[in-house]
């Protein structure tokens, strides 16, 4: 198994990138193609131990952060970004993982990757921290004004992703809504419960923003406009209280010193609710793993976003995904057939 | 000027919200119409300092925190929560207060109190701090599935509260959406920035979730749906952290030294973003003020909630959002007329 590593995505690259897949390639014992512009990757790979499992494709472009998400298809076919799509789809390496471009990466996935047979849409997931494990929730920004049958997808998506990678078993799957009884919700919400109840996942309804760090719920299923809202919403609120915290702590002599002494219960705090420890976003439903990590990722965050990759082939999770998703359609065909004379009228 | 506040709601109410007007009455000199059992607020009443501008108002129901938000036009016409909004109607209060039921509330001051003459819909607004002052998003939830014309008043009803209530000179209002650049989002927010253009506020774009807590802009507007995903998930994220710092604080005698030196950073962080703090969220866009706070409201919460809701009748609050509406209106209208022979083409 190979995975196909974006070397020139992100804030850090490819410095991050580079040590990121070396420390995976040491300790997991990763097959990495380390995809960018060979002589920047020898120069940072020169600098580590070497690694064998490490080999280097090179690209002569890179996508900037500020480009449009569809320069990878268009000015920029030889960016290394769409070149780890180009492997994946070629069989080369099975998943791809970038801190690139956000929606370079969507793009690269949906078009070069190519969607699953049968889902419509790729969601991208983000893994959140509750008191007991992780909350799945998606989508979190590929996709905007979804309609019914796709977040029937992301539920099914969000199923095996939680079950397969976060180990959750039998993952309980909550519809996000304002209010948890039924029939709450806006319009798509509130058509979208009906198709749920039909998956044959332990679907337990609707559930509230407050789901989202709570535990009651290990997928929250939502349209990409609010789930990026909660996303971006935390990891500010997250960076606000941390900024205020330090500002309370630097104050006084004493509260230095509390501050010092209280250093591991922070540094614990940080490993529940950095996103380095997560490692990255993964856009379901195309065919391969596609790991989008933070613009700020580390190399400790590039490292386990590879770690998430494997898990995410050695499960077979797209494989997963498509039998699924083909037997819900053909429950659906067999739902709709054979249509009768008495039911000509217009639905 | 008198306040209608609903001693029967709230997770401790009477006691809590009862201590909350007296000290609104002392501290403050506020007058406060004290509205439900009278024996109940009177045994509060006798365990605390006398309150010559409190007065009391019998109610023989209470409104449940669990019972549908019909229920006060219903079943329950002479609830505490009920009974405010006649207070506020008849003209003897000029704005109500409660910690119960917010869906009961809502429908209080709609149908109630009555939306004032332009505005669609009432919207509840969500006060955030950030490291500069305090950002109102609103909807967070109301309303859901709304239409660009409500963002529009929801962006004008915002734009007076931050001016008039926070104090925010000239507010920065942004349009939630996903990505900042105009023309992304979802088709309503796509459809709503056209309209924003035309409002005469300081509107400054599109925003991200990241802006709830960034403090580059002062006001959010978008669908309660959202709104609401982004309170409910923000209040949980903050007790997540609390309840993992606590923990991992309290693991050995060095961390838990390092918490008692560090408790006044602590509670200074608590001041910043404990909703006790700023009190309640307001209801904007019916006839005076409606201030509805969480349901753990402890008596400061109350206080505060109090103080809010004589800052907005002592701006006009009401009567700016009127008048602002309608110039839009009025802007509208002009804009339609006259509809000559070559614009009969169907819009």
């Amino acid at each position: 198994m190979l995975i196909a590593v974006d070397a020139m995505g992100g804030d850090h690259a490819p410095e991050a990138v580079v040590a990121g897949a070396v420390r995976a390639a040491h300790e997991d014992g990763t097959g990495i193609l380390l995809v960018g512009d060979r002589d920047r990757i020898a120069n940072e790979l020169a600098r580590l131990e070497p690694a064998e499992t490490i080999e280097v494709v090179h690209a002569t472009e890179v996508v900037d952060m500020a480009e449009p998400a569809v320069a990878p298809l268009r000015r920029k076919r030889d960016s290394s970004i769409r070149l780890c799509g180009d492997l994946v789809r070629a069989g080369r390496a099975q998943a791809m993982v970038t801190a690139g471009n956000t929606g370079a990466a969507t793009i690269v996935a949906k078009v070069v990757v190519g969607t699953i047979k049968g889902v419509d849409r790729p969601a991208l997931a983000g893994v959140f921290p509750n008191p007991r494990a992780r909350t799945v929730v998606l989508d979190v920004g590929a996709n905007v004004d979804s309609k019914p049958q796709q977040l029937r997808e992301f539920a099914v998506m969000g199923h095996f992703y939680a079950q397969e990678v976060i180990h959750t078993p039998s993952p309980r799957v909550g519809l996000l809504s304002i209010g948890a009884e039924e029939g709450k919700g806006d319009d798509v919400t509130r058509r979208v419960f009906e198709v749920m109840k039909t998956t044959g996942l332990n679907f337990v309804g609707n559930v509230e923003g407050s789901d989202v760090f709570g535990g009651e719920v290990d997928v929250i299923v939502c349209d990409g406009f609010v789930g990026n809202a909660i996303l971006k919403s935390a990891e500010s609120l997250v960076e606000f209280v941390a900024a205020t915290l330090r500002t309370e702590l630097g104050r006084s002599w004493r509260t230095r010193m509390g501050a010092a002494l209280a250093a591991p219960a922070f540094r614990a705090l940080r490993r529940h609710i950095d996103y380095t420890e997560y490692g990255a976003a993964p856009l379901l439903g195309v065919n391969g793993g596609c790991f989008i990590a933070h613009g700020r990722s580390n190399p400790k965050a590039v490292q386990s976003a590879i770690r998430r990759a494997v898990e995410f082939c050695e499960a077979d999770l797209a494989g997963k995904i498509r039998d699924k998703v083909a037997e819900l359609h053909a429950q659906e065909e067999l739902l709709l057939r054979p249509p009768g004379p008495r039911e000509t009228r217009a639905s």
